[in-house]
């Protein structure tokens, strides 16, 4: 009996990855390239398709059954376009008719990365066995997806879960995304440092790392600035988070990307903000956890998304492991 | 043939209204008592039982297949109990049960108030075809309730679309709830009035209109602190409505509720604030549309509700029309 695979797409500002995935998760050949993001949509689309070339070469490739793509967004899942901020050359760019010239007839899931992520972490990670999640990444900017009701809920264009641009702040700082005051304009790993350097701090030596990394590790020694820029980014994520358990009810955050990786620097004051903004009966016994999936998040996701969109595959896939 | 009939049940702080409604959204039956909301707890729930008892002793009661509560919230589905904020004598209620002593075997189904009102307005009001929309109500205080997907997203509680307690100012007033800078604290008609006032505001003469309707017809004059005021609310209201439109994606927002009774006063800033706020290329042609249903909207959303919590029912409703 064969084992039904996916083949995961996964595309971002600096690289684009691809492997092929089976039903438990497990990437079983894996490609990368660099994303060649100042260049035009054909060039980048050519990077793609090398990746996918990577992977139908395969041996394996027989017994893939569908593919599932997570790019960096905004996307379009209806009309199979996306227009990733990072990646100017394209816009509104029939990603998927792009990828199915290398495909052929397989079945194509589009979502947006942060959908990816939340799929991924529901299926593998630390979102596992949640009904109602939200898995969010903080890191250069912030990003997430829902699980609703115990599946991936990407909405009709693949982009919901977008937390990064809520406004917490109605009179705040304009963002680049146009609105004011967005979670990502004051909770990201770049606010936090801008924070922190505005406010007068600065590393121990010249040549010392002046990123949110660097503010943590100063959190970490107790330097006030450092500790209040954190505060600050996560009384942000807190409202966005209460915002989100507020409007769809959930029972669990998962945090990840670079900034969640100081830990409590960041998890302790995360806590607390949602102790002040996480009021109601039912949404005061939120649990807040760091993600579980590494690097390959995206592809997982990417993958996960795939077996979400369609149960009778994912029950195919299954029952050939 | 039988048609199916469900006994709708409308909570609210200030009257408790039930009524037999058929598979087409009519009221064919319609009993009313106001709400004890003073008393205690058994008190409150007589009041609500001679409501059912009302409908129980109406000819068509043997056609009726279910009941739907609407309830003041918090409420909590799972465990068939209510909090409503302005019912002191009901906390952890068990209001289902207490239905039930009337009912009988008859399968209860209980959600917030603002779910109610999504569903009654996707049923029969402004959301009809639409997938996703938000309903929300702009009065004394500010809810609503969620269509995702098309159909009501209550939530696993029944308290989903709680769109009142999102903070969109995270450094702003204390709300009652406990948090900070509400959408509800900011947008509704009792802080509009407040708004005003503060800001030296006074009704034309010494007896006149206080409230937010007085307020209303002032920035219908041009009144430049009513007009001010207004534009408050209307602000808060587009952060909290594109916040919701970013997570869920929308397609939709319906606001009723007495504030949204001021016609374009409140439409014109809100729809001018959503362009403010919902930025992204997915919420960016949200649609803001007003109420349809009236006064009965909880009882429809009620009944609505019931119809759409049981697929099966639903079609058995339909069937024997």
């Amino acid at each position: 009996m064969t084992t039904h695979l996916v083949a995961a797409i996964d595309i971002g500002g600096t690289k684009i990855a691809g492997a092929l995935v089976d039903a438990g998760g497990e990437l079983l050949h894996r490609v990368q390239r660099p994303t060649p993001a100042g260049e035009s949509g054909e060039q980048v689309l050519r990077a793609a398709t090398d990746v996918v070339s990577g992977l139908t070469a395969h041996p394996l490739w027989s017994r893939v059954g569908a593919v599932g793509i997570g790019s960096a967004g905004p996307v379009d899942a209806r009309s199979g376009t996306v227009s990733p901020v990072n990646i100017p050359g394209w816009r509104d760019f029939p990603l998927v008719a792009g990828i199915r010239e290398t495909t052929g007839a397989l079945p194509v899931t589009l979502v947006g990365d942060g959908a990816a992520i939340a799929a991924g972490e529901h299926w593998r990670g630390a979102a596992q066995g949640r009904d109602n999640a939200l898995c969010m990444v903080v890191s250069t900017g912030v990003g997430g997806g829902l699980i609703l009701d115990g599946r991936l809920r990407p909405g009709p264009t693949g982009n919901a879960g977008h937390i990064g641009h809520i406004s917490v702040d109605l009179d705040g700082d304009l963002c680049p995304c146009g609105g004011r005051g967005c979670v990502e304009r004051i909770a990201s790993g770049t606010n936090i440092a801008r924070y922190a350097l505005d406010a007068g701090w600065r590393p121990a030596t010249a040549d010392g790392d002046t990123s949110a990394a660097g503010v943590a590790a100063a959190a970490r020694d107790g330097h006030p600035v450092a500790l209040a820029a954190f505060t600050r980014s996560a009384r942000a994520l807190a409202a966005g988070i209460a915002a989100t358990a507020s409007l769809v009810e959930l029972e669990t955050v998962v945090v990840g990307g670079g900034v969640s990786q100081s830990g409590d620097v960041l998890f302790t004051p995360l806590r607390a903000a949602l102790r002040e903004f996480a009021t109601l009966p039912f949404v005061r016994n939120l649990e807040v956890v760091p993600a579980r999936l590494g690097t390959d998040a995206g592809l997982v996701g990417a993958a996960a998304a795939c077996w979400s969109e369609s149960d009778t595959f994912l029950a195919r896939g299954a029952a050939g492991t």
